[in-house]
């Protein structure tokens, strides 16, 4: 098994009681709440949500009875008391310095994600091996050698990796997170690593969207038509 | 409605009968798949894709129901027939010409990731404003200005464009997508973008897999201990 589980979308947790599936399902909850609030609204229901999202308003109150309760009966949910709930639950109400590992075009285009941010995720160091890129500051974060790793991320209490490395370096990059006590690791290289069972991690296989939307377009030919 | 549709993952297909989380999940099961074939495994069965990604067999199962029967009574599934089922049910068996939008480092990094080729997905063309782009070849893929969208798109027989272009520019470059005749777009830049109905769209939001970490990270601490 250990060798599987780099696979997306879901983190790895084979003994948590809450499915991935419900944990993924949370973060849609938490973005549609945040587009809600952004865009001036201060209550929502789980039919709301569902129809926002494409499920049935069961299963959006199933999903949150989880983790608790949390609606107004003849109210509905508060957002922002929703939106803080999730964010304690998924544990981005914390502060995360991650570390990212490598600098090349994906590596820099992480660095410059703003999407990050706006979740509470916060790119302190990074880290390459190429003499040209070490010392360089890019999208405000410093680059660090990889041999840093271990003092630089015990000084910036770094608990996440994003590995943006060449396949064939992952492996041995995940090694070198993993002895610097880092806890998760978010794997964007296309292979899979293989890592102890007390680190967490979740893979990344941007072709899935791709795959969604080949099928969301043929399905949309074979079946209703052109609207 | 309309302006909710850039949700990551699931496609935008709102009057399809199959359930986005399961069109989601065939991505899934085409993975492990695939990982079971290139490790020399012949056959599998709903018990053992369940156990790969943390699902039930009867998940499995109801599942894959909504698009036909492909197990064997003693035998289970043969892993290259349900692939090639799989990738007929998304749509990923035939060619799917696609255009990048945008060559920063996000679109530089996308034209380089393999995991595109791997699925059936093959980037015909890309395009940018910038003149220092225009003209040059990345990856082996052609940059031509975005004005050129409608002719290159045509002899191509370009179908889904990847927007990959600073949040500010990505309703205009939706918009000539449109205009060009692409059936399908998926949007990494992180804003909202709004859409004809008839054009399907995935939204790709790159903080989700930081927060399922997270959340694996924290339950991991609150709940069965460092192991």
């Amino acid at each position: 098994m250990s060798d599987r589980k780099s696979r997306p979308p879901a983190a790895s947790s084979p003994d948590a009681a809450v499915p991935k599936a419900v944990v993924s399902r949370l973060s849609l909850y938490l973005r549609e709440l945040q587009h809600l609030v952004r865009d001036g609204h201060q209550r929502t229901s789980s039919s709301q949500l569902g129809t926002l999202l494409g499920f049935s308003d069961a299963q959006v109150r199933k999903d949150l009875a989880y983790f608790g309760h949390f609606g107004h009966p003849g109210i509905g949910y508060r957002c922002d008391d929703l939106i803080k709930a999730i964010r304690k639950i998924l544990g981005t109400d914390r502060d995360w310095p991650v570390a990212m590992i490598g600098t090349g075009n994906l590596g820099r285009a992480l660095l410059g994600y703003k999407g990050f941010t706006h979740q509470g995720f916060r790119i302190a160091a990074a880290f390459d091996v190429d003499p040209q890129r070490v010392g360089a500051t890019i999208e405000g974060v410093r680059v660090f050698h990889l041999d840093q790793l271990d003092t630089v991320g015990h000084d910036h209490k770094i608990k996440l990796g994003l590995i943006a490395v060449p396949a064939p370096a992952a492996q041995s990059v995940a090694d070198r997170l993993v002895a610097a006590g880092i806890e998760g690791i978010v794997n964007f290289a296309p292979v899979t690593i293989t890592l102890p069972d007390h680190i967490r991690q979740v893979g990344v296989d941007l072709a899935i969207e791709l795959e969604q939307l080949s099928f969301a377009v043929v399905s949309r030919g074979a079946g209703d038509g052109a609207d």
